[in-house]
């Protein structure tokens, strides 16, 4: 039987991750999203924020200015990257095969793109990701507006670069993806229903990997 | 009662006027597409086609063009153009006024925007938009694949120019939609029920307009 995989991409702040769990919830479908990094860390023996930094939030601009630049001086660096890049898609095919599953970022949209994936980007308005970014701060953290905003642009840059390393579609582009869903002035919880429904419908009727 | 409005944007060729109706039909709202112009026509003594051409197809550029070079040669076909989107708006907002209802295109989420309408963009792969015409397209109608992607595209300018004019968010930017559905690969109608019920529950869970 065909393999259901989603694959959910998403704009920092915008709920995506919340929408991901849910929707594998409400499917009874597994989720891997921290679990990727965990399991690499226990591969590696490197420590998660290291692993996260490495893989999408500082690697991939280094690592292709490296490439380029020097050959020797960062060696290891680019070597590391480019190792756990490997490694991470290797663990993603691997979690694919387990069976029905939802996975966030990582670009497996397009590491997993001969399984035909339903492809979902999750996007809202920057006043509503600000806000959620706001609601989930820690107390005393104390970043201003702004100091928010320009790191949300920041890690969504990095997503971008790092998705468009491994994949000819742009992160973020309509196009890319099957459903686009904005979230702003709603409440995740509340529509996921009607975004599993599309997506039994859509797999119902899809011709694609057919 | 609040008033129930769905907007309907869509690429040409992607199925979104099949799209609009079937939602229409589907949740019992009215459905106002070529109503639109059928009743300006009534009311302006003009054909239709001429209609659209003022309105959607060809109207813009002419209009911005004539408007800056020459006040003389084309003031009736200005003021036409500019007495058309008039009556068009007015004609719009009374249609909304009467009830639950799908309006497609004619940058009605931007006419309608204190009503805060639902607002769903329907779009498709070139390929699949292709396919779509062709299999529409008349016996003997004779356009070679080029000629209707070239039309296409020329479709969809006019639209988003036509549409820009009015509205302060860019037309097929997935930030101005609420819900972006791409239509490749799949069928239409068996998709629309769960559009319908993702709508039901947005509405439902909304903030916007409270």
């Amino acid at each position: 039987m065909k393999k259901r995989i989603i694959c959910v991409s998403r704009e920092f702040g915008s709920g995506g991750r919340e929408l991901g769990k849910r929707l594998a919830d409400n499917l009874g479908f597994a989720y891997y999203d921290r679990e990727i990094v965990l399991s690499l860390a226990e591969q590696t023996g490197m420590d998660e924020n290291s692993l996260e930094q490495q893989l999408e939030i500082a690697a991939p601009v280094p690592f292709a200015i490296h490439f380029a630049q020097s050959f020797t001086d960062n060696l290891t660096v680019n070597d590391t990257t480019v190792q756990l890049l490997s490694l991470q898609t290797r663990l993603i095919k691997e979690l694919a095969a387990k069976g029905d599953c939802v996975i966030v970022g990582r670009a497996a949209d397009s590491i997993l793109e001969e399984e035909f994936p339903f492809r979902l980007f999750v996007y809202a308005e920057s006043e509503a990701k600000l806000e959620r970014c706001r609601s989930r701060a820690t107390e005393g953290e104390g970043l201003s507006d702004r100091e928010i905003l320009r790191q949300m642009k920041r890690i969504d840059r990095r997503r971008a670069e790092f998705h468009d390393i491994i994949s000819p579609r742009p992160w973020g582009d309509k196009e890319s993806y099957d459903l686009c869903v904005n979230t702003t002035g709603t409440e995740i919880k509340a529509v996921v229903p009607a975004v599993a429904e599309y997506y039994r419908l859509w797999a119902a009727a899809t011709d694609r990997g057919r």
